[in-house]
């Protein structure tokens, strides 16, 4: 049997861990919630017990290298974590060295959504493709990009911040500091919140009654059942995607773009008017871009993680 | 002495050829009126032409090949114009083939704002840096991107059409027929045509009496001048540009921004309010991301299409 990696996916609510082939498939996994608030040295544990569990699992199976995908803002170049917003504790924290140490493997590390592109572009949606541009719509909007085959890292690692390209000039404030970022306005917590608002004088939508509840799926639901303020907001979040999807088309020229991401749920249901807005307003050479859903879901950074470790070694 | 190139750079006005070394050094030139009306067997003459004449002043140098920088759009990856704007009949046209049969010599071919940026990085501002957004703001907006030491091309070598990244969502109709593009709001015609709309009826300002001469130059004059119209305009212009290179910079993460083209002659106007903007606005890491101005002015994209020749013997 080949040589397989193990993956972890260091999130805020939980952290995951799966032993992965180097043709992309998951063959044991393991998750537990994520002690967060505990500090660096508490999930550094956890860390070293969920490869451990999967390594010993793993009989007869070489490991060739552990690869975690981390939120960011993290250095790769220097491997240290900057200040991760959903984990408390790990500011200017030397998180690929600590990794080494306590796994004695090699360890790749890599920001999540650099990682999920990755895994997208070996194993996914974008097999086969040169260049293309993956893009996560959720809680935040992220995104990882190959041009020429070659992943963009750039200056410490940190390309791709797709969340944080300006999509209305001294627009809304941003989580970040800046103003007008496309995650302001295009996340999935932008999308309820507009909703929110919107209904909150408006007793014809079914979408009144949900007050504080109302989700990006409360939406999507009601618009499906043909809720005319929910076709509304899709619309208008419509608008958001096709616009910042343009910019990225004529930033990085992709073959493809790939969505994923909570928001990616509801791809049907998006993608036909995107695809729409491209033919009428991208450039004639931008127009025949591919706006594709993200085929691993869920699985997209650790199978990234994984053959970044396959790469290395 | 060591081999040299001949660069080509074809313009819509002039078109211009100029020998240089390895170093970037340029040691003979010659320039003249581009035939943009008479489709391209009189513009492949022109250019055969142009780099004979440099070829046979180059006594005892040997030439390696001519670089070709040209306007877009172009698919470089098969050599291919598909219809260049300033350029009359270059529609989907083999301009590599055609030169390489013309020329008998080996010939690359470069869209000009990513040959620009290849200059600026082998031999002008860039030097030394492996991450870099090099930005022409003149009659249009265009660009090259450097990351991780790899020039972006992307679909079709068609990466890093930067004046049509969206500034402004469902804003004014550009050229290009996409909605609200950044070339749309910041280029030199679009900055002097809202300052002709703003003083028209404004006869305080010193722009009042200009009418349709009004020019980018006229208002940075203005400005310099403390003329309050002018002040108001650059600070708007100030505003889209760094709302632009922050998109750009949290984009592909560059360590320098580099700005060429005709605005850039106001560079020192603009720059200290652009960094000051980065400061407040920018993600911490990409804050101290710095600004900085073309140094090979216009010749930035024939000393990149010489450097592509080198390294591509």
């Amino acid at each position: 049997m080949k040589p397989q990696a193990i993956a972890v996916d260091l999130g805020g609510t939980s952290l995951r861990a799966a032993r992965i082939d180097h043709e992309g498939m998951i063959h044991d996994r393991a998750e537990v919630l994520t002690k967060s608030q505990e500090g660096p040295e508490a999930v550094l544990d956890q860390i070293a017990t969920i490869v451990s569990t999967i390594k010993e699992r793993a009989t007869d199976i070489e490991i060739l290298g552990v690869g975690v995908s981390s939120p960011g803002p993290l250095d790769t170049t220097r491997g240290v974590a900057l200040g991760l917003p959903t984990i408390k504790g790990f500011d200017n924290y030397p998180l690929l060295a600590t990794l080494r140490d306590r796994l004695k493997m090699p360890v790749r590390l890599e920001n999540d959504a650099i990682a999920a592109a990755i895994g997208e572009w070996r194993h996914g949606a974008g097999l086969g493709f040169a260049n293309l541009v993956y893009v996560t719509v959720s809680t935040g909007i992220g995104g990882g990009v190959i041009v020429d085959n070659h992943v963009l890292r750039g200056r410490q690692g940190m390309a791709c911040h797709i969340g944080h390209m300006v999509l209305v000039p001294n627009g809304t404030r941003c989580n970040c500091g800046n103003l007008g970022c496309l995650e302001a306005y295009a996340s999935g917590p932008a999308f309820a919140d507009r909703a929110k608002l919107r209904s909150l004088n408006n007793s014809a939508s079914s979408l009144h009654s949900l007050g504080q509840n109302l989700k990006a799926e409360s939406i999507f639901a009601a618009a499906k059942a043909g809720d005319r303020l929910a076709l509304e907001l899709v619309g208008e979040e419509i608008n958001f995607l096709a616009t910042g999807f343009i910019s990225l088309a004529h930033l990085f020229s992709p073959d493809v773009i790939i969505m994923g991401g909570g928001l990616s749920n509801a791809f049907d249901l998006l993608s036909p008017e995107i695809a729409a807005y491209f033919t009428k307003f991208a450039m004639p050479a931008f127009k025949t871009i591919q706006i594709v859903r993200a085929k691993l879901a869920g699985n997209s950074g650790l199978v990234g993680a994984a053959a970044l470790t396959f790469e290395a070694l």
